[in-house]
């Protein structure tokens, strides 16, 4: 019987090979020019789960992109695990900022920089090898599902009705993810809650068309001018969120505060790291608070006007902005998607409409850290990474994570192996061959803890 | 001999004809690409004037695009005329709301739709025509001046220097411009005066990458927030600009004001036209008070983070606008440059950075309505419109105006045939043929009046 670290060290150059193949399908679902693409990573998904040994592989058809299917059932009264990730990747625009072709992976001191080899590929491919060791080495102590989608980059618009529609064949004790990361390459981290997400697109009208702007300059609502005005609202002069009721619901536990003092943070290490002259955020806060509990407002994109070199003396007919809100536990989203549509309608003038369009709301997640299965994966991180890991609170969202729970009871586990620096939905994304290989490890560690 | 109104009859097709050629080369002189086509448009100018019978014509090389002379000298002791003009045109985009194409010109309506049918293209040929037309039938009684440019829609960035160094060569006692409008088609008026233009383009500068909004949400300043922020605070709540000193010397006579009060206008018409909900702008002013004496900001573009389709949820390195200010007589445009760059870095948090490129800053115009060239002029637009013009204070800008008075003191005449509905610097710009051949007229009119 080989263990798990010297299985790896035999397959290194294959494993790594395989997932330099996988990140170079470009499989941006944000784009429809990439529709097959995306395809194609779905099928390389179902073939390796197939390599591995897994059954009833199916890639199942969405209204957009497939969802890949696998399992291995050992004893249907063993417990079950629900391996959940994403194929799919962010775009890859500024693509000028890139120094290696996001779909042309490349090895560069020990890290592969490629999108989606932290985000999410690159993590979905530790389970998709750990499974291969357990199933190839006869270790297989629990039954293990997979679904592995390709639109969680968007919001993962069908996979509810999937979980919904195949409750019975999904059904599991735990949902296992690796979206996430750890504090460090030497703190390891399990994330015990993540923000929600809303996410708007707004659109300003002024005028019919494109006005010369001395010619109507001065008598005319301008739509940049007025949607920055509008966007200036939503934060007070403390960077707290004005929209009506925003805040209902958020508190956070004594005990839950002192957990993140421990959190190491260096600010001047902080602020380095990504260049900043100054952090910023809501008074009264320090920065993993401002990260961890408390919710927050981005605009993530804007455009209007004449956007190219030189000068252009207009007034636009439209402005735009995409406006998203990560939430914490006690927020509900249905209600912070009505108060902000009312509420952001009525900033405008008289004098342009606004339309809203909603790309996703979903609630945050809170996930327990006394039951076995924390405890399994506890011990598996010290094994691997020798340090007992952290519990933290994330700052980010995977929405889809509350359905797993609420329509499976499948309590949710987020094992996540990424760190804050590798850049996922930024150019030059990557990922630690080092964190590669010990996710694997540390994966195995859990099947085997769980026994 | 023929008279003007014979001589277009005749010459009615080949005239269209040229207009038509003239407005299909592709002479956008913001944009690199189009440099060739920029000269091209050039030689075409030097060409005509040629062809009218015109002398020491010469195209001018300069750091940018070409300058175009041309003269006819009768006697250098009558008056001399310097017709200044511009054959370079506004970027075309947004390409996709173009009826037809912007350079493959068409009659509709007895309308001309191409770029720069009116701004300035038609309007140069205006002056062309009525060149030729003096010359072939020997009317000619005053020296005529031509400096054709085309660099206007980038701030005549190398006309200056060109004026200064050939002083002597352009002397004259009047520049006439046509490159302004009309109040409408049975409404003849002329400019009498002038906004100036300061533009600037802002960057704030965040992180040195783009983040997950995730990650860094709540804890970082975004670039476009910070944005928005520093642009709705250049406007108070009554829409008063904030820049200090930035109204210093800006005042409106009695009679003036009483002027204005004399323009039609149709509050319900001019809403309709651009199909706004309603008119903006700065308290306690008329919309023809705004337009035509007070100073006005606009953003005249935006851009920063995702602006594709779907969702992704960053927080930009980076957000940009552009920014313009319509400046009155009174203000000091270098002053007005000086305190808005302070203003503006003043406006930034400690979390960013600032840069801000200037990309000009021209003072406003005012000019006699008591001198024999404006009677001149006044009683060209009766004869050719049937009506006596109205003296109204136009709204746009024309920098370099001020120059050729400072350096040649030749006294401007502005004399437009455009209309605000010509869409200029819009989609769809168009000229209406029947102000093509009353504008000939007018000018043919005016020389005649001069003696």
């Amino acid at each position: 019987m080989t263990n798990i670290k010297s299985y790896l060290k035999q397959n290194k150059k294959r494993i790594l090979g395989e997932l330099l193949e996988f990140l170079s399908i470009p499989s941006v679902s944000a784009q429809v020019k990439y529709k097959k693409d995306v395809a194609k990573t779905a099928k390389f998904v179902a073939d390796k789960l197939k390599e591995a040994g897994g059954q009833n592989i199916k890639t199942f058809s969405t209204s957009g992109h497939p969802i890949v299917y696998g399992e291995k059932i050992i004893n249907k009264k063993l417990p079950t695990v629900l391996v959940y990730g994403h194929y799919d990747v962010q775009p890859v625009d500024p693509i000028n900022l890139w120094i290696n072709p996001p779909f042309k992976p490349i090895i560069k001191n020990n890290k592969i920089y490629a999108r989606g080899s932290s985000d999410d590929k690159g993590q979905v491919f530790i389970h998709i090898k750990a499974f291969e060791y357990l199933l190839k080495e006869k270790k297989m102590h629990t039954n293990i599902k997979f679904v592995i989608e390709g639109e969680e980059e968007i919001s993962s618009v069908n996979l509810e009705k999937f979980i919904r529609d195949h409750k019975q064949k999904l059904k599991a004790d735990t949902t296992l993810i690796s979206d996430t990361e750890i504090l460090n390459e030497n703190t390891p981290s399990i994330t015990t809650g993540l923000r929600g997400l809303a996410y708007f697109e707004v659109e300003i009208i002024g005028p019919n068309r494109d006005l010369h702007s001395g010619l109507y300059g001065g008598a005319v609502a301008n739509p940049i001018n007025t949607l920055c005005e509008m966007i200036a609202k939503l934060k007070n002069k403390n960077k707290k969120i004005t929209i009506p009721g925003f805040y209902d619901g958020v508190k956070l536990s004594l005990k839950e505060k002192n957990e993140i003092t421990k959190i190491p943070f260096n600010l001047k290490k902080y602020k380095k790291q990504i260049n900043i002259t100054d952090i910023e955020g809501e008074d009264g806060f320090s920065t993993m608070e401002r990260l961890c509990t408390r919710p927050s407002l981005d605009v993530n994109g804007v455009w209007g006007g004449y956007i190219e070199e030189g000068s252009k003396t207009v007034i636009p007919s439209k402005a735009h902005a995409k406006i998203s809100m990560r939430l914490v536990p006690g927020q509900n989203p249905k209600i912070i998607k009505k108060n902000f549509i009312k509420y952001f309608k009525s900033l405008a003038p008289k004098s342009v409409r606004v339309n809203i369009k909603t790309f996703h709301a979903s609630a945050a997640l809170l996930t327990p850290t006394n039951s076995q299965e924390y405890k399994a994966a506890s011990d598996a991180y010290k094994k691997a990474f020798g340090k007992k890991p952290l519990s933290v609170r994330g700052s980010a969202s995977i929405p889809i994570t509350n359905i797993f729970n609420e329509v499976l009871g499948a309590t949710p586990l987020l094992l996540g192996f990424g760190l804050d620096t590798d850049a996922i939905h930024s150019p030059n994304e990557h990922f630690g061959i080092d964190r590669l290989f010990k996710g694997i490890e540390t994966i195995v560690y859990f099947y085997e803890n769980l026994n």
